[in-house]
């Protein structure tokens, strides 16, 4: 798995990129048993919406053989090391549920401005990488990017501790209209398998989901080693302070896991 | 204005049916800002979200001379005619905002549900029709509607007073389930101008708008005259109890208001 020249260029343009169908079905089919199997454990990653369904589950990868297989997935880290030209560490990871029917709104913001402001992370040498476990449709909340605005730097932003049940750094409406009148939206989709790249700054944000069509995705925040964060607030499982470069598995690791629990089961 | 007979096969089957930019770009303009001069008055008609913003303004073709002209519009009111067979009077008028960046959500929901219990309406033979004054977008929370579902007759339904400021008779989540399983969800989209007729009893609600795009949609209940209802309820400006037939306009009636309106202003 490597990236063209022109996906690099690509990226540097837009702020980010989309790799459809990345992961076939097999991979697909045992990442989503395990993540619904995740939800339905009561641990402390696991953090739920007002209502108590499922919002997002951290940390998968530090307790889930599947997951930790995905955050070393050549598939991932590569392209990832192309773009930053090091190798690279996991700030953070988590599957994020929009769940059918109650799947609550991200207001607009960009992940930089958190990592910087409570981890302590010097520069946005951080990529996120979701992971789509359910297909993606304009109809069930899809992300919504803000092409280009991953040049408009860290913006000003404020703590929304209201909105939902996760506290977020959030940007107020007349930068948000400003930078889409210059770069517009897009909502990336695609079915389940496919990766979407995005820039550190990259403005986004989502609405809610009221069809009964689950939009499970896995987040992983790759960072540059040597971009490691300084002063960390918030608990290790959110913001991961090991930073020992990720070396990455076969790029047929998650086939063989899935074919033997199968056979563990038969 | 006629609708073909394939319209009408299409109408009956689907439950629904979308007339892509019926009115031109000056009638949408001069409806733009008479619904936006609406939406700056403090009166009893004009509802707003939690946060103060506009959601509906009711009843506007009874105080604004544009919207009783589109009240009483041959391109809406013939089509409604040829499928109902009779002559038709205004149950319901509204203009939904949607506003950008905090429109909320509706709920999955029949309008007859409301139109029956709290009006007293004896059958489902009155056509919601929606007019966008916007463009309708796939971000910035379109109608969302169960093909079919019309034909599932009135659905039991519970009454949501909590969700947003406005109360609705809404479905439970099994039953969107199984309506979606066999009519999927669509979202009819189009530019400002457009308009899409959906029948009394088709499943629909709509996302929030955390986009900087307003979506506002003058939404027309045109009511069978043998169909009025006989229980009202709710104040006069929400379910109307004038049941006079319609009589159409000029086609062209709502250009001449919006060019009689602008040699006034010279």
């Amino acid at each position: 798995m490597e990236l063209t020249q022109k996906q690099i260029d690509d990226f540097h343009e837009q702020g980010w990129l989309f790799l459809p169908e990345l992961f076939g079905p097999e991979e697909v089919a045992l990442m989503k048993r395990e993540a619904e199997s995740i939800y339905s454990e009561h641990r402390p990653e696991v953090w739920r919406e007002k209502n108590g369904a499922p919002r997002t589950a951290f940390a998968a990868h530090t307790y889930n053989e599947t997951f930790r297989i995905l955050g070393s997935h050549p598939r991932l880290v590569r392209p990832v090391e192309q773009i930053f030209g090091e190798q690279l560490y996991m700030h953070q990871f988590k599957i994020n549920a929009k769940a059918a029917f109650t799947g609550e709104v991200w207001q607009w913001h960009q992940d930089y401005g958190t990592w910087k402001r409570d981890d302590g992370m010097p520069n946005p040498r951080a990529m996120n990488i979701s992971v789509f476990l359910d297909e993606v449709m304009t109809i069930n909340g899809p992300l919504l990017l803000v092409p280009k605005s991953h040049n408009a730097g860290d913006l000003k932003a404020g703590h929304d501790l209201e909105t939902t049940s996760y506290p977020l750094w959030t940007l107020d409406n007349d930068t948000v209209t400003r930078l889409v009148d210059d770069g517009g939206i897009v909502a990336p989709t695609g079915k389940a398998g496919g990766v979407l790249m995005f820039h550190g700054n990259l403005v986004h944000g989502s609405s809610g989901n009221i069809t009964p069509y689950p939009r499970k995705i896995v987040y992983l925040t790759l960072n540059a080693v040597s971009n490691h964060i300084t002063k960390p607030t918030r608990p290790e499982f959110i913001a991961h302070q090991d930073f020992t470069p990720i070396e990455p598995v076969a790029d047929d690791a998650l086939v063989q896991h899935a074919r033997s629990m199968k056979q563990a089961a038969e």
